[in-house]
């Protein structure tokens, strides 16, 4: 194809491909692993039907986007677990690389667009990034509850850690962050989480 | 949770983790089967970062919304292949009844936005609903150039059976269509869609 830019964009949207095999710590309600473009699909439509309880107006194409991009650094650097101390002190830098190499498959511009989007998901201090982030942790929750908190178990996750975790979730959204709340309450009573 | 409009989202939204589970007759790179949720991740981005070659302005993130669940319905319906005459003469009649029973789990004006979502895209009159399919049909397009076109040639499939299908292509884009119309030449000259 004739077309440079065009070309650029398809090749950036085939090696994304690869997000699909990139196996989450999360169990779907069929009990399998769930990839990463699994869960961005089912976090962008969560984004779309609960924006009603976000705490401050958002654009949500935007964080809509932001969600399903953020995670394809992840092709090079791997999934990190949210309860994963020594991946998560280089998750960034591994991260940084690879948004360079991947994204950088694309035109410049639409480059630093993905980029400056996966950075501001990371920083969490716009609407549209905590309230994707909101989501990127009730996600999991709700499937991890449903699975009778299986994946807490396996890991032994400890109610301060799932706090720490969430720390920013109430300033995305005070109703998700009490219905979580509830489902954390009700996971140590079922001793699915320690309360130590 | 005493909130009853937030119990019903979240019971669909459980609901359609089922979506993972349907596999399309399309394979990823990795030659794996991909399903209904890859697929719907991938389209989105790509509807993102392919606008500009959208024949006519368009609501980006309504065209968004429409990709990631329309498919939806096939948790009941089961995935329909493009080329499969006899299960296309059922499939309105089964996704519509699919449609009700699992947006029929959202509050009422939730349920009558995605179905109308779910028809618009179904209907391909508007906008939005061309270019989405525009993109839903070049992402397994793309997919399968890379595999040498094996889905093609394991399901014997003809030129005019890919452009009976893309009808309404050059009607979303007409760039879009010129490169699936080279993708095309090029699988036909290497054997892998039949030019009767």
């Amino acid at each position: 194809m004739n077309n440079e830019r065009l070309n650029k964009q398809l090749e950036f949207l085939l090696e994304i491909d690869k997000e699909k095999s990139i196996l989450r710590q999360s169990h779907k309600t069929d009990k399998n692993s769930e990839n990463d473009a699994e869960h961005a699909w089912h976090s962008a439509i969560m984004i779309y039907l609960l924006r009603e309880y976000a705490n401050e107006e958002f654009d949500v194409l935007k964080a809509v986007v932001m969600s399903l991009i953020h995670d394809i650094v992840e092709i090079d650097a791997g999934d990190t677990y949210a309860y994963d101390n020594e991946g998560n002190s280089t998750k960034a830098d591994r991260e940084s690389k690879a948004a360079e190499r991947i994204y950088g498959l694309l035109p410049k511009e639409q480059k630093d667009e993905m980029i400056s989007l996966f950075n501001e998901f990371e920083e969490g201090k716009t609407p549209e990034a905590k309230f994707a982030r909101v989501i990127d942790n009730l996600q999991p929750i709700m499937l991890n509850n449903y699975n009778d908190g299986n994946d807490w178990k396996r890991h032994n996750v400890t109610k301060s850690q799932i706090y720490k975790r969430n720390k920013i979730t109430s300033e995305g959204s005070e109703v998700i962050w009490e219905y979580i709340k509830e489902i954390i309450d009700k996971n140590i009573n079922l001793k699915n989480i320690k309360d130590e």
